[in-house]
């Protein structure tokens, strides 16, 4: 068959990133008329590439072929089209581009597989005006709730008409989880240092980590910075400042104990009232752990919370709150496909490796209801949501061809239903 | 002589705390009507007294009593009668008060001492629209300077035509050092919980501590706190939060090295973005450290300097500041005034002690120009700059009789110039 066309792959992606709000690159959000634009560039790419598009009642937009045995279950090749504000031109639309330069490829090389194959922009990945990512994975996963469907926007939409303002479908929401999928695939830029780091072309995921995000409140006694004496001070913060320090190291340890991927990080600490001249009455900070074993993460917050008591006990204060602001389960991607995905990497000579997914992704949903897998590109410095975002056109070439190589590979060696 | 009227100078102290916002209690800020109002009232009062009022050029309200040698040093009392926002009735009022209760007792004793005696309500002892603390008591010393008095409130009015405002003389300004005062004298609470703990009446102020605030700031490399490994990050929060406590452990070896008060306090901590799911690029602490003992905040400053570069090399990251925000030095008491003070309260069968003040006071700049020393009495749960300030109008009476004692021996023992 005729290989990718680097140059159309690499020019769909920049002038899909070109519909950017001008004053702020790169901004298309979910919802928003720039988004709606981005889609209409996207619906006249996929027709091009000869696919039937629609939009599904969970606003996601789907380009199809059919393929020789329409009623089979779908291969699927998807990501996301929206940005974060200020964000770069590769996290989502890599994925979705990808996947149209696959369905090109094929209908140009006039290949017709057994299956179907189903290019989807998933709605609102990213975080927005809702408070929810993966709005439409979690839709075609059966996860989208109808509580969750009547959150209100700031200017007082409810999500389920934004979703029918994109060409969803409110009045068949929630939808019934999708049962027609044979395998899905994404690919994406790893939005970490690992590939680049060790030269590798390919990264195959084996699970997107799961999230929790951990809320610690130490309270002591406020006092004058001068007057009150070293000894007998209740300060909150010196219990919260040992607890950044105890995280790390406990990370650290349970990253290296090869049960699989594990990060904790305290990205935000605030002590109160943030005077220099008083000792804080109360300190807070805020952990975010992952692992993609659940196992690991039991095992932290075990820990974490006998430290915190400790730690409290020690600086003479209370710990007030150790309180669960969220969380959800690591997603392992589909054995199946990963092995298919490292031959195929191996046979066309590319340097890959297995690691987990420290972001969240559309496919921790699409798990859920078909077998799923990742395909991981280098990006520069591991940096992404910030308009600094890059990865090479070589770079997304040799991902799509591998995604391109697995399909053909599913394609054929998937017994009918 | 006749006994101290307790229940007039607890009168005098309510009467005057009840000058306040009524919607704020107790606020009567410097160069605000109500502080006006207040000086209306201390007017009245030291009249009342015997005393000759006039408001000096700094600003300064003075009562005067000539004494038998009219050109002698005079023997100075005094404190402030501003408060902070939602601050208390004993912080600065209490010294005021006592000041025109031994004038009182004196008078109606019809005892004329040698020197002059002047009660003094020191200007804008707290922090103020225009930024500076203790600006009458810094006028009086010299140490009110011509760019200070240009500095503009945000409403731009000039410090000068302020000071003016409150019956000062800009055209005066800045003064010359007064070397008329013999001795003075402040009652205050001590704002600390160390008499109220130890069960004392009394505390005899060695020295107002220097203060010295540090900020130190830590660089590292921002990064998704879920793609990132432990390995190789550089969080700066982890050097910041090494350093809360490293201040708190050193502080209290300095504290307990028997070279006089030192405490520090980290009060502000911040690291940014400050998002939960961000790996900080950078992150701040302010130091408050305060010390009656020059040599322990060099060796303090000098410690924190080497221990915060290395935190810096274990985290990998940078230490990108080291700042000196503002220096003071710690001003010692006068070694005469504290015995006199000491064995007065001992022959009046007082129990005390001595002690450094923590807060910084208008001694801190009497004391360049004239011999000064200060009483504490305690206040309730240490607690100030609060509604519930709190003192017992016993402690209040015990303090004041205290210092008449010792500005009658003063007045008494000491020589003519």
């Amino acid at each position: 068959m005729q290989r990718l066309d680097s140059g159309r792959l690499w020019a769909d992606l920049m002038a899909l990133g070109a519909i950017t709000e001008p004053d702020r690159p790169y901004t298309r959000c979910s919802f928003s008329p720039l988004f709606d634009q981005g889609r209409v560039w996207l619906t006249r790419r996929m027709r091009e590439a000869d696919l039937v598009t629609h939009v599904d009642a969970g606003g996601n937009l789907l380009g199809r072929r059919a393929g020789k045995h329409p009623s089979w279950p779908a291969l699927v090749v998807g990501s996301h089209s929206d940005s974060v504000p200020s964000g770069g031109r590769f996290d989502g639309m890599a994925g979705v581009i990808a996947g149209i330069g696959i369905a090109r490829a094929l209908s140009e090389s006039g290949i017709e597989l057994d299956h179907p194959l189903e290019i989807i922009d998933f709605l609102a990945e990213e975080p927005n005006e809702f408070g929810l990512s993966c709005i439409g994975s979690r839709a075609i996963s059966g996860c989208l709730t109808a509580e969750q469907l009547r959150v209100k926007s700031p200017k007082g939409e409810m999500l389920a008409a934004a979703v029918g303002r994109v060409g969803g479908d409110p009045a068949k929401l929630p939808m019934a989880p999708r049962r027609d999928i044979g395998a899905a695939f994404e690919l994406h830029i790893e939005q970490g240092p690992v590939l680049e780091r060790e030269g590798l072309d390919i990264g195959v995921v084996t699970a997107i980590v799961g999230i929790t995000r951990l809320e610690i409140e130490f309270q002591g006694t406020a006092g004058h910075a001068g007057t009150t004496p070293m000894q007998g001070r209740r300060d909150p913060l010196i219990a919260a400042a040992h607890m950044v320090g105890w995280v790390r190291e406990t990370a650290l340890q349970l990253a290296s104990a090869g049960r699989g991927h594990f990060v904790a990080t305290v990205g935000i600490i605030e002590a109160l009232p943030g005077a220099s001249n008083v000792i804080a009455r109360s300190a807070r900070i805020v952990i975010d752990a992952r692992s993609e074993e659940r196992g690991l993460m039991e095992e932290f917050r075990e820990r974490l919370d006998a430290e915190s008591c400790s730690a409290a006990q020690t600086a003479h204060v209370e710990r007030s709150k150790l309180a669960c602001l969220s969380d959800s389960l690591p997603a392992v991607c589909d054995a199946h496909l990963q092995s298919v995905l490292c031959e195929n990497a191996q046979r066309l000579g590319l340097r890959a490796r297995s690691l987990a997914s420290g972001a969240g992704h559309d496919m921790a949903f699409i798990s859920r209801v078909a077998p799923a897998a990742m395909v991981f590109i280098p990006c520069k410095d591991g940096r992404s949501h910030t308009p600094e975002e890059w990865a090479t056109a070589e770079a997304l070439t040799t991902g799509t061809e591998l995604l391109l190589e697995a399909i053909l590979q599913v394609d054929r060696t998937t017994a009918s239903p």
